[in-house]
């Protein structure tokens, strides 16, 4: 059993709650805290918690709390995770970790440095979908894999900070690009090395100082392609898709929008709001258990078996630090209009990574360009001569 | 927390303790009983339970036990639960209840009389997507409802006891209807007496006795229709379809071949097996968490909360005994082509509903056929005159 | 190049003319025959049609004129037919082709005594994914044929004459299900007898004497099963879907509503009305080029050609008059709670055609139940003991 | 009535043949052009082409000729231009119209200086789907476009000729970016200049010198942003697939792989082939009509009723030089990994567009950032004030 102090009571925290407490679970938020005291004693409530305060520190210092879990603004991640570290509790954070790579290495040091548990609350690799792709691409069913692209677009946050730069840090490269360059990563496998990154952005419907609108590129060492797609100016609801391209094969995931349940009211039978969509009549599409299709469940599951077997959970502080100077690269890009390279202090991972080859052996003269049936039912083969470098066609009995 | 007894340790059994242990549960299995030694011990040891045994009384009256689940053959499910009200444990047993409304009838007397606890294991209707959309029917998003269908068809049972009839009671009918049968009765209204029923089965491509494929309408008090589409020659893997209609909106759930999830495989990366696909290779659609999708998880929640609060679950034997009666009348209907009535001795729900009046009030004079939008723009209502039946079309302004 | 006298002007004469003329084709309306002259006249002028009249029998009698297209009410058709007769002249008349097989039957003689090129316009035989869905059945890519199924529901016609029972002759069961029925039975096989049929039937929400919602089951002399889902009361646009089931393969067909064409709108960008939707804001689901998926190009195209080679056509009087005898069968059904035999005065298809054997042969001693590949990768087969009926599981090295 | 000369006698010019008479068309080719005499004479009887010739200019000239249709590999697209200029015949060619934009210039002034008729050949601004979409764009259902994306991959073209670079001009940028290039470009208004573009490509896979992926963005003069997702490296089909971006809407248009038609086939019923798949078992997703849904029949409606008129079609010479300017920066940028200007010697649509406004006026002291209605239903607005920037949140009653 898990005895957690939760710092933050908004949208967030309330979502991590209702995982965390809303199954046959046998953990327990046992603190809240929250900057005001009206919000803090309604989390108290709601939530069954027995002890809430507007003091950050007494949260975490609080002896029945095992592990402490971060749902604050950005900008409050760091000082949270330093009170952690001095009062020896183990944490998880919500994303991204820190605003830039700066924070997050600072971050990622200190928890190590005081021997704690940290974990990255990256819900995006843990959905279902996403967990049963990964295997299957581990097990080999895309062959090499090539692209990875993520997407992650609705019609703006709910909570006021988010459009404060200074709060959030960015706009919606970092809220969303975080969970995008995550997922694309791990498709790609996460011990290779990002290498740099091209990225568009612009302020297209918002009135706001940071980017509404992102697409990205990242190259990885061996030549596969990474790519995030955000915004906050998408109409339709939230749209959550992923796509994977390999050698062998393909993969398509809808997380919100088509996830087989569809829903026409006119309207007319009762005044039904749905939630997260942009309107409550004609079609709409909802999604069953919000918390599970988000990956929430498996995630705490995996951070507090992990806490209990005294392992690294799936996502950790090293984790949330890469994506960071993956994002830092993102922004520069977006400004400087070149690849910017990866400004990787620390790397855990393969390092001297070349490009695979693209070069199928056919016969000792050939390589194979492409083989096909043709509409009568023959073999055919495309065939590049290794030496003349001359493409041939071949049609087989 | 429950302390669990599971009779059965096949693929049902196994299926139930991965919801009931899979996850960050409080709850437990501590008694395995199977028919066969090797199989309880190999379950003991997969699922760490501490007492296995192959005698069911044993299992049933441990006194660590709070909770007995049933995951056996049909034609064991009477004897289980009598030995649960001779020793007065709670109990839940897997669908069907009964191999027929006989059975049935005498479980629901005795564990009343017995004064358990009892749930019944319909996790079709604790699915994510039944549950949401059963919220919106409730709360009116769809008017009146007319219509339900659901539909489970694959290419056959795993086990070998499901094709003799004698152990099984019947064929796709009883094994998929229950299901379907319960989803539909949800949307009409689990108050609203089904009156009649109506079904074709046929064996059309295996050589059993039983049916291997069967279509039924079920007619409630209230003029609505229920309707079941059941098959064990399907091919393509399982097909999962709920289908609602409305007076004012419609639901369409696909629970199992389209959620969001496409893969292809070409097959040459790795000897990949899919799950529950008839194939490995081309075009596949997996689902991410099947016991989530599936509603076990909201399922077993459910018992044990109910359980816990001394209250009902959403699901009694009371309900599985209203199923079979509906079975068995669609048996007796495939026989005698007739629309047979539903024999419900016991009927709790409400009594002398009549249907739902088909006219809707325009004016004084007239009912409303129609109302629409022209191409050109303009508001056209059809009508019906009230003495004369003439219809009129009008087009407004 | 064909010459055309249309009759009607109507919502479906347009829809035909858009279809004859609306492309690089050759052929032509040469007159139009409408009951009010400002009809007829804004036709002539829209569609460039040099005469034009309110004399039925002056458009068919037309010199100019080689084949006539009856685009009218139920209850004028017959009486168009036997003009064309009378002048001989070519005619297709739009579906279904009488209000009961009596008139079908009539105009059937008629034609083939007077031995004029006669086509029955049953345009959803003539989609392209039908077209390409029915050859593959053809060339055996689903094996033997157990279920077809047809749905097709919207919130109700457009025109009045369809809810006065008189002219129309019937509800939905006659609008739709003659569709309905045409293509499951293509699926099934035109030369397979229909024998008998099981209908319910309903009036739940339109205050009209006749059906607004109904669902058939026709059982075939091979002992598939064509299945027909119809209703004027479904809420969400037009819903258009074929299943069929055979004994190794499904076909999948959806017609309108989910065809690979999304849009959002917020209403806000401009009063946008899409076609045939219930609403014009939110998630709507165009379809590109209606005629083409409805069926109309395809079905002219196959009717002049036809006409031009001296043949018959896909489609002819003989076909409606089949759908006909259904029907009647559906509307004995709906009334009398029995399976109706189907009255075939005229059957030109196989007789004495027997049930196909459901037993697959599996060795001398055993039938083959199922075959499976288990979790852990082994071949499992279950099978059925020739002389005891006894079922075994077998697992394969 | 159109009278068609055709250069080439492959894949392509096949498709076209069978759009241009597969139907009740007036148009007819009356002459046949092959590089081999042989593929020539099967082509004249395949579509009774009265006159067949491996002499190109010969069929241009051909007296009974009124247009050149060119369905020749890229490199002889510009000697069969410049004989239509000399012999003064209307003429169409396949895309991409050049190489390069050099060569593209030149066939554009040639056809200009001589005065004739010229169609771009881009049939995927022709599809149904495509034409609607465009048309609920233009009539602002979405609102400013603000990105729009297409992709088109697949596992690698047919012929030999595309994988070698000196007669393919390069790789799959040109042979499916222009196709992309043209359909983002129309979304965002052809009369919006582009303005830069980033590349992304690689070689992959395949053992050629061109590249096999790529992915890029076209930056317009507005704001806007294109894209292109280019591959031969996809498995699993044909994906063509367009998503549009605007301030009030989405369009999501999936053109082959999801269109409503699925089918299972176990392979076992019969050798079945299907066109395009990777495979022939499995679930299959196969298009009704191939060449209604890649947009030949309204393209070459469009061509003809153009020339008849004397007017421009809706793809002239011109559309393929802009679309070849901007590929050639495409792949500038590639190389130099800079985004590169697109440099258009020739423009005709307007010059000198800023970009649109992303201010939003709330009222005299704010600009609307987010309006939305809470989980509780009321309406809470987020607001910036226009002088301290101050992001505040107000709840309305």
């Amino acid at each position: 059993m898990a005895k957690i102090a939760m710092l933050g009571s908004g949208f967030i925290g309330r979502f991590y709650a209702d995982s965390l407490q809303g199954y046959r679970s046998r953990d327990k938020i046992v603190s809240i805290y929250s900057r005001r005291t009206e919000s803090a004693q309604r989390f108290a409530e709601d939530y069954k918690v027995a002890h809430h305060t507007t003091n950050m520190e007494e949260a975490i210092a609080n002896p029945d709390v095992d592990i402490v879990c971060i749902a604050l603004p950005n900008n409050l991640h760091e000082a949270a995770v330093m009170l952690c570290c001095l009062h020896r509790k183990a944490v998880m954070t919500t994303k991204p970790l820190g605003r830039n790579a700066e924070e997050a290495k600072r971050m990622l040091q200190a928890v190590e440095q005081a021997g704690i548990f940290n974990g990255y609350l990256e819900d995006l690799v843990y959905t279902p979908k996403f967990i049963k792709a990964l295997e299957s691409v581990k097990e080999g069913a895309l062959g090499r894999i090539l692209w990875a692209k993520s997407r992650e677009t609705h019609p703006g946050p709910h909570s006021d900070w988010f459009w404060d730069i200074e709060q959030a840090g960015g706009g919606c490269i970092l809220d969303l690009g975080c969970h995008c360059v995550e997922i694309t990563r791990s498709y790609i496998g996460k011990d290779i090395k990002p290498v740099e990154v091209m990225c568009w952005a612009d302020t297209q419907v918002k009135p706001i100082d940071a980017e509404d609108h992102a697409i990205g590129l990242v190259k990885y060492e061996n030549g596969a392609i990474g790519q995030f797609e955000v915004s906050w100016t998408f109409r339709g609801g939230l749209d959550l898709r992923d796509e994977v391209m390999g050698s062998e094969g393909t993969i398509w995931i809808n997380s919100f929008l088509r996830t087989g349940f569809d829903m026409f009211t006119s309207g007319k039978g009762a005044n039904y709001v749905a939630e997260k969509a942009e309107s409550n009549t004609g079609w709409l599409f909802p999604v069953g258990d919000e918390l599970n299709e988000l990956g929430y469940n498996h995630m705490f599951m995996d951070m507090f078996n992990a806490m209990e077997a005294g392992e690294d959970p799936k996502e950790t502080f090293y984790d949330g630090y890469v994506v960071n100077c993956i994002l830092d690269a993102a922004y520069r890009s977006a400004k400087s209009k070149l690849w910017e390279p990866v400004q990787l202090d620390i790397w855990r991972g393969k390092t001297g990574v070349t490009k695979d080859s693209h070069l199928t052996e056919y016969d000792a003269d050939h390589y194979l360009v492409k083989e096909e049936v043709t509409h009568y039912g023959a073999k055919k083969v495309i065939l590049k001569n290794k030496k003349t470098g001359k493409i041939v066609e071949r049609v087989m009995e």
